[in-house]
């Protein structure tokens, strides 16, 4: 525990400080908060394997930001050796989360840089680039969330009562967060917005991740069960703002389980949704959302709970990780070049 | 554990032989199947006030046996003491859910019948005519429940692909349930239905309990969470039916949070929604939904899970433990005496 850390305002899940790597354990949230000190290649690669730091854009600043770590703490050797231990780092790193994109491109930027290096320059003076390359990852990240959190923030009017679902702040990303950075720009324009925090069953990353962070940046916060929406919407919902996974050329987005739901009822309430996701997300040869696969996950993450049995052992389950809201309802797509409204065409 | 109690095809929760009382205790389920052989009141009203027994028809055919298997074990008294004693422990019986209105009518039938007694009858017989009196309460609420599923089933085409939400069975009444004993009866003409159980949180009734019932009475049947209604609806259902707690004049109807919810995916997917409940939850007091008082339970229910936090421990939570679907998403509200269609005029 590092109390600097925990008393930052804006939460935040990578610290680096150009000597230190630290990383918000997001398995122990909201029970306690710890802050794990990464000091080698190991400790990295477990974290990420363990879901300590989640989320594909948070996963790759991470991993760059430990190879510099690593790489710091190596004895002086010769180029080609070096050079030998960064490429073997940077798969080590890459075979941790084998469909983590944005993993493999942060990765990849580093191998592109060191190819141009040479023999002769100072193993120190390859480091800082590579360092200078971890710290550009980061605050592109940073930079895009905030446009994203600006591009969101003006559809939020003052004092919004707004929906979501899941998680989309900081323990996701480099920076602010998607979706969570639209409601983090409203709160400091002063807008004295309200967030329903979905919980997001089955695995809670909205009363576990979401609310903590609403929390941490002090935005007035309501949690609630997922079936709780249409009792909150008839009471009073202004907007439903969520995230995206994947986004077809049609519009049709894919996002957490549960948000196809939502945009139902919002639809029914009329209520706007709005998605917010990096262009990134737009998938461009996928035309619409019948051909986005849905992933099945493991029964047991709905039939118990901890070391709980919530359901009879042998019960059928079915638990998709992903539903695709059709664009039909959904009013606009925030990216950070701007707020993208129907007919989309990507 | 009996083993004949738990052989019972039809899930039941209460066990009557005329000489033995045994209920299936609910807070152990689905983890253990657990008998509880009820033979003093000291047990019986424990388990009433610690939910080993729920749902009000099912707590009012356990106390009435309760009083029975008590009288059983008095020594030979004076007609007066004899009197006092069953007024007593009618007494305790009622103050363990001072809510529960079929409680306070069984146990006001059984006043009844004790005020017609005379000095001179013998203790056994008096006893005897109280046991009639439990086994008919018992005997009526089975019979209620037979033909508010016989209904139910009309609405119930082959193949159906069903949805439903909370619990709704033998484990909240005396006999086959309500929606579920729609369920039982479809299962048993043969029609090859499949019901997709909600898990209903906060507290988990259809993945505890509905899916434990459905897998007992060999009902196909599967587990998803609140949020995945969408994606199931998409997928293909035919029919929505749940219970109810309590129905205003003009059709609007109270039931577990929750419905309302899906109710409108329900309205969305064109998909109809039944309520089957006993004629005694619809009130003619209440004109409309708007009337119908929802209560908000402890927030911990959502915070915490078992021992484990799922939530900041300040989060602010709103936990209402009922929505209101108005009577327009209803298809037919089905009770013992028929299926009735809008426009409801009870």
């Amino acid at each position: 525990m590092t109390s600097s850390a925990t008393e930052t305002k804006t939460p935040t899940s990578i610290l680096w400080t150009k000597t230190e790597l630290q990383i918000i354990d997001q398995t122990t949230l909201p029970q306690q908060e710890t802050w794990l000190s990464i000091q080698d290649l190991d400790t990295a690669c477990e974290a990420i394997c363990s879901l300590r730091v989640r989320g594909a854009p948070a996963i790759a600043v991470m991993a760059a930001y430990s190879l510099v770590v690593h790489l710091r703490q190596l004895p002086q050797m010769p180029f080609n050796v070096f050079i030998g231990e960064v490429r073997s780092s940077l798969d080590r790193l890459r075979n941790t989360r084998p469909t983590a994109v944005n993993l493999f491109h942060a990765m990849n930027r580093i191998e592109k840089l060191v190819n141009a290096f040479h023999d002769g320059l100072p193993q120190e003076g390859m480091v800082n680039q590579i360092q200078e390359l971890a710290e550009e990852i980061h605050e592109e990240d940073r930079k895009l969330c905030d446009r994203l959190g600006k591009n969101a923030s003006e559809l939020i009017p003052q004092n919004a009562r707004i929906l979501t679902h899941c998680n989309t702040g900081a323990l996701a990303t480099g920076g602010i967060g998607t979706a969570f950075g639209g409601f983090l720009t409203a709160h400091r324009q002063g807008k004295n917005i309200r967030v329903f925090a979905d919980e997001t069953r089955p695995l809670l990353q909205g009363s576990r991740l979401t609310m903590w962070e609403l929390m941490k940046s002090g935005i007035p916060a309501t949690l609630i069960t997922d079936s709780m929406a249409a009792q909150v919407m008839k009471k009073g919902i202004d907007l439903v703002m969520v995230g995206a996974d994947r986004i077809a050329r049609n519009g049709d987005t894919a996002n957490k389980i549960g948000t196809y739901s939502v945009a139902v009822l919002a639809h029914y309430f009329q209520i706007p949704l709005y998605i917010v996701a990096p262009s990134t997300t737009l998938d461009p040869d996928i035309t619409n959302g019948d051909l986005i696969p849905i992933e099945e996950r493991q029964p047991d993450e709905i039939r118990h709970f901890g070391t709980s049995r919530t359901a009879p052992d042998q019960a059928e389950v079915y638990n998709p990780a992903f539903d695709v809201t059709p664009a039909s309802l959904i009013i606009a797509i925030v990216t950070e070049n701007g707020i993208h409204r129907p007919p989309y065409s990507f």
